[in-house]
Parts: structure tokens; sequence; C-alpha cells
């Protein structure tokens, strides 16, 4: 089996699993206990923050562990909010952030607060001074992750955290898909993190609030993690978070050169490969394990079943593999092609062979799924229509891919000027549609409400 | 070294440490997502989450896991406040109700709501009916422990259960001391628990919703755990968590019965073992590992410091051992001596000979701590003053147990009918000068303010 899904979860690291092993017979107990048990306890949680605190670059005393990366998040959110609320209630994010930070920022509105989204490129990168032009007087928070968890494109953080700091706005980074690979840059307020993205175990989260920010923890609180994360201390977890975390920092160095040069590979064969497929993320400022890519006509589940078949293990951002008929956030906000869509990160370690059998499959894997779908292979099959009207699609009722299949099946037929009118009501035909164009140097010609479903209209130049 | 401390933490249960380290293996996987090592992690948790329903005598679906019990806590309070919104802010807890929920119900207070507290009796057990004369049209919900976590007294929830249930009124049960003894009997709403408290690891606690009952989750949410939990389910925890639990109830009905003799010979012989000593907590109803005492004239903290040296690992609610300077909260409520407090808490497996150890110790240790801190062995030795005016004891500035201390120092001088003027600003005293007189059968005057600090008023009669 081929594990290409890291961004989701790793592996427990080695020294995790060692670190969590012995630290379930010496850390068990209460740590804010005065008895023995308790006192080897409280070591184990301190020289844990040391650490962590270390590979973050900030005061052991600035950090605090939570049970997850999103309660991170949503605990660093609401203080951080509440901290600034006298400034006032407008929180940043940007479109492509993890779902918790909009999750967070979605329960922020509801509750009477205003969130600007800061739109990216087609890399799916923020800049400097689209943040910028967000900020308001009445601004409270910045949010920006350190890098992308579908695409692996590097945001700039340290340009960002300037523009905050320079009105005075506290930024706070989700540092999830990135802190195992070193320490983020720039001059950040508020930093969030998952141990379960760098090898550590599930159920430890890290909050890090600077010395000097306004935090005002928010719902119930109790003595532990200085107030800012009630409940008993996930002790062994803690330890065996700490400990893989300083592993996988002692390997970074290597590994990103090797995944990098896997990765690489990845995205300039899969294009000569398979045909019609769109390589997405910065090619340059990205993370060194992740590559993603969309292929037209093809179908996200049935793909990644396809490829679980063949034992590789590796997510998408495709509607038709989420519960919600929806293309991830972070392929709508880039713009890009949803359809067809794989995410592979590597974990530290992957071999080369498992990437070149991946190379070798997916071609097959993917002819295969247009197959089934009846995807054109070749345009120009169909004979030319008599009049010069707009050709009508009628995909109503089909899901993603069908819409597109159904519309290069057609494209033939139309002849340069003429318009193709595609009906759909499938959410992901209005990423889809413009992203086909794109692909095949065609004018795509807007959307407008029909019927039933949307209108999508194609005009062929070439 | 023997670990009395069961009801702050417990070791890892052996079969949990093995389902646990199985499932780092199977389990590290996001549940969510459709390949292999996903869908292994997926049964692992539908399977685990099955066990956990049949222990607790719910359906699956009412039961989500969280990262804490204190999450499970604070998550089932705001969600079930949230669900009743429209009927009121109306929130019920016992005075004795574990810190997580008193602290639930601050927020609640602090949001606008309102709270009543049931006060208990000298046992430390609230009735069915303070709670239906705390009830109002306006209330959205009670809460109740099922059994106390200091002095281990049963409350009679299923009573309690019913005068809610009357009343239109859900009714949330802290289940965290008593579920890997048995489930919870009556007609309760909701429930919380927490794992490390039954031999689990810690980072798992459950939240049960009885189908039907009115729930808003509150805060950001996901799509994990039925909306219920946001975050990465921490799955070789919960995994091993249900194992645990499902051991722990296997050997319920036989370490019942052990440790019940053996925390039945604590109460019955630490009183002829050591004098002036109370212990408190119901005799009968009480949770079978847990008993509780407090020693007259003694330190708290020098107590467990004395105790540790000797290897024993026990907890107290004397207010010297509290960052607050506050005696428990507990003891408080049931109006009984917190000075010199010692909590036992038996895990599953406490052997005799240890018990008999603590036993032959305790004598020892407690004569100790009086003799450095000067405390009466015998009254009678002061000589009898001239005068018949109240005698002032200045213990302004001293800390418990000396305010008890001084008052039992000079005692021996006060004629029948003589009254002693205790002058104290340690907020202990508020607790032991009433406790001591109950104890010495002595009448307590009350208080009343000094210039500085509080006088407490005590009346020789015997």
């Amino acid at each position: 089996m081929s594990y290409f899904d890291a961004a989701s979860a790793a592996p427990l690291h080695p020294v995790a699993r060692q670190a969590l092993t012995a630290a379930l017979d010496e850390g068990w107990a209460d740590p804010a206990r005065l008895y023995q048990e308790g006192r080897r306890a409280r070591l184990l949680l301190d020289a844990a923050r040391e650490a962590a605190a270390e590979a973050v670059g900030c005061r052991p005393d600035e950090l605090v562990f939570t049970s997850s990366g999103t309660r991170a998040v949503h605990s660093g959110i609401a203080g951080a909010l509440a901290g600034r609320r006298r400034t006032g209630r407008h929180l940043i994010v940007s479109a492509v952030e993890h779902s918790s930070v909009l999750h967070a920022a979605d329960a922020h509105e509801a509750d009477g607060g205003t969130v600007t989204q800061v739109a990216v490129d087609r890399a799916g990168a923020v800049s400097a001074r689209a943040y910028a032009e967000a900020l308001r007087p009445d601004t409270a928070l910045a949010c920006l992750q350190s890098a992308n968890h579908e695409v692996g494109t590097v945001q700039p953080v340290a340009e960002v955290a300037e523009v905050c700091r320079a009105a005075g706005v506290p930024l706070l980074v989700d540092a999830a898909q990135s802190l195992g690979w070193g320490p983020v840059d720039g001059d950040w307020s508020l930093l969030a993190a998952s141990a379960h993205k760098w090898g550590g175990p599930s159920g430890v989260g890290l909050l890090v609030v600077r010395k000097g920010v306004r935090f005002a923890p928010q719902g119930p609180r109790d003595e532990r993690e200085s107030g800012r994360a009630a409940g008993f201390e996930n002790l062994p977890a803690i330890v065996a978070a700490a400990a893989s975390l300083r592993a996988v920092r002692a390997e970074a160095a290597e590994e990103d050169v090797r995944l990098r040069e896997l990765t690489e590979r990845i995205r300039a064969r899969v294009p000569r490969l398979v045909p019609d497929v769109e390589v997405v993320g910065d090619p340059q400022r990205r993370l060194p394990g992740i590559v993603t890519f969309s292929c037209l006509y093809v179908d996200g589940e049935t793909l990644l079943h396809e490829l679980d078949r063949a034992d590789f293990s590796v997510s998408s951002g495709s509607s038709c593999t989420s519960s919600t008929l929806t293309p991830s956030h972070v392929l709508k906000a880039m713009g890009v092609l949803s359809e067809g869509n794989v995410r592979l990160s590597l974990p530290p370690g992957t071999r080369e062979e498992d990437v070149e059998r991946f190379l070798a499959v997916l071609p097959e894997v993917v002819a295969g799924v247009r197959e089934k779908l009846g995807a054109p292979v070749r345009a120009g099959d169909a004979p030319v229509p008599d009049e010069q009207e707009a050709l009508v699609v009628d995909a109503l009722g089909r899901r993603c891919p069908i819409p597109v299949i159904e519309l290069a099946k057609v494209f033939g037929q139309v002849p340069v000027g003429g318009t193709v009118r595609v009906l759909s009501d499938d959410e992901a035909a209005r990423l889809d549609i413009p992203a086909w164009c794109e692909m095949r140097g065609q004018e795509y010609g807007g959307e407008e409400p029909a019927e039933r479903g949307t209108a999508y209209l194609v005009r062929r130049v070439s």
C-alpha cells in the first residue's frame, strides 16, 4: 500500500511511538498533583513544552497544548477576537484557509462580526497588498495559513505579518501543514498547529500567543494550560507530539530535497503521461511533499476508488468525493479545474519506486475512468450541425464530470465563432466549465439563470 | 509506591494499552477518507462507538467522542442551553459538581443566564425535592453528577431525573466518577464522562445526547462526530477508551465488593487510630473506592507531603493545597471540616497490604504534623483566666490550620458559658471553626466583620 495522504494524517513517527509508550508509564498522572507521579507528569509536560517552543521559535510560556489543531485554531481566533473587541469585530482570512479557520469565521459572522475573505491568485497564493487593502480601522485579527493544505502553495506570511504589524493588527498563522518542515518566518502574533500532521499522535494541537498580544480566552476555563485549554492534559500524546516534532525537524532538510525531487517529477510527468490534465498550485513556492492535479472528464470518486484498488491512498477536492457536492473551496478560490482532482501528499520516507509505480498506473486508471464515462478521446468525430444557432447541451441532473464531458463531446460540431449553452444544476460546473475553456483556449461567455439550473456559455474561438 | 488517587487519573488499564498500541498501527488515518487506511479507521471508530454506547446504555448515534470529559461537559451544557433558549436561560447545578460544570455555569452567568445551585446535606447528597424546588418555568437544563468526586457520595440521579422529566427539563449527568462501575440509572437526557477516570487514556471524553433532546451545538463546527465535537478524531485513544471501559466493567462487580471492603475498613479504623478526625461522605450510598476524612490541627499540604514521603499518593480538598487558598467547594457545601483533608481513591486492583500499610503509617504522620504545628494534644493545660470576658485569639495573617489550633489551645482556659473570639483572615476558618465546634460539641456563635478579617465566636457549653 502506498499512502500518499500525509496532509490528512501521517502515520505515527517511530520516535513518537516510542515516546508515547514510555509516557504511558511515566505520564498518566495529573501534572497538577504534588505527589511523585504528578511531579513526574509535570516534568514531562514542561519538557514537552520547552521542546515544542524551541521548534516553533517562541517562549515556553507562550505555548499551550490543545486537544487538536482545530481546537487551537478555534481557541486562538476566539481569544484574539475577544481580546481586541474594543478595536472592532472585523476578521480577515484568506479564501483558501483550512475549514477550521473558515468555520471559526462563520461562527464569528453568525455572532454579529464581519469577515473579509482575501482572494488568491490562480496558484493559490495571497498577496501582502491584498491583506493591506483588507485591513480596516476595526480589524481585530487577520489569519493566514503558512502553506495551503490542498495544493501546497506557500503563503507570504512574513510580508503579510509586516503589513498587519504596521497596522497594529495581530496575525494568526495556521502552521498545520508546515511546522514539521521548519519554524514560520516573520513577525506573526499567534500560531496554531496540529501534531498528527507532522507524524505525532492525534489529540494534540498547539496554540502560541506571543507576549503582548491581547488575548481573552473564551468559554469555560480552568487552571490548566494557562487557562487557554481546559480539561485534563493529554500528556502521553503531548510528549509524543513534542518528540516527533524534534525528530521530523532533524530529518527535514534531507527529506525536503528528496520529496521535492519526487513531487517535481510528478508535476512534470503527469501532464505528459495523461492528456487533459491541469497541475495546480505554485510550481516554486510550495511544500516539498504536496502535488495536486485535476483531470478533465474524470469523476473524482471513481478515480480515488480505482487508485485505492491499485493500492494508492490519495485525496481529492472534487465535488463528487465530498458530501456537500461542491468542489473544494480552495480549488474554487483559485479558479482551477476541480473535476478529477487528485492530491498527493507524500509522507517523509516515501520511496521513489512507489512514486514511479504511481506514474506507471495513473494513465491507465484515468483512461479507464474516462472510457467508462464516455469521455471524448478526440474532437471532431461528430457531424457539423446545420444551423448557426447556439447548441444546447442539457446536463441537468447530471453530476461532475458529466456536464464537461457532454460539452466536450459536442464541441467539435460547433463552428469557430459558434456558441454552446450548457445547462447544469451541478455546483462543480460553475468552476469546471470556465476551467475547461481556459485549458482549451476557448472563450467562456459567463453564466445566466436558466429555467432550471444555470446556463453556461462557451464560444468557440479556435 | 501506593497510588490512591484514581479519582484524579487512573494508570492505563492493560487492555487499554494493548488496544492503544494496536490502534496506533490500524487507526491513525482519517476515518472520513475513502481509501483503505481511512476505511479501517472508520471501522475502528464505529466499533468503539458501539462498545461505548452499549456500556452507557444508549444508541450509538446518541454518543460522540470528545477530547476530554471537561470538553464533553462544556459542549453538553452549552448545546443543551442553546437548544432550549426559547424556554429560558435558567440552569440548575448542584453545589458539589465537578469544577468543569461550575465553570460552565459561571460562563453561562457571565453571558447573562441565571444559575441556581442546589445545596447538599452534610453527607454531600442532593435531594430530588431540592431539585423540584429549584425548577422554574424558564429552566433550560439541570445538571447532576452521578457520584461525587471528592467524597464518593452517590447522588439520587434517577429520582432527580424523574422530577426533571415531569417538568419537561432535560437532566445532564456528569458520570465521570461512576461510568466504570456501571451504567447510570434513570431517565436522564444527557451524559458526560471521561475515559482516563476509568483506566482509559487521557484525551477522550464522551457526550451522550438522547434522541429527542433539543440540542444546538455551540462554537465552530465541522462534519466530525455529528457536528458535536470538531477536530480530527483522537482515534487510537478512542479505541483504547472503549476497550478499557468494557474491561473494567467486566471486573466491576468483583472489584466493587473488594474495594468497598477496603474503604469500609479505612472509614472504620481511621477515627480509632487518629484522634480528632472526621470521616466525610455518605457511609452507605457511595462509590466503592473513595474514602475521605479531615484531621483537625493538620495542614493539608504538609500532610500530603509526608504521605508522599511514605510512598502514598493521595489528594486533598484542603485550602493550603490549592492555589486559591480556599477549601474545596465540595467540603464547603457540605459544611464539614476542611483542614487536614485527605481523599483516598483506590484504583481497581489495590492490594489489601497497601491499605494496611497506610493505616499503620497514618497515625504517626498525622501526629508528626500536629507536633510540628504545636497543636494541642490534650485540653486543660493552660491556667484559667481571671475574667469572664471574651477571650480573643488573634490569628490574623495565619493560614489553615493555625486559627483552629490557636482556638483549641486556649479553649481549656475558657469557663463553661464563656466565649472565644477568633480573629482570622483565612477563608478556611469560615468552614473549619464551625466544623470544630460541631466535632467538639461546642456552640458556634456565628461570625462578624472585625477591624481586620472576620471574628468567629465560639461559646463553651461543656
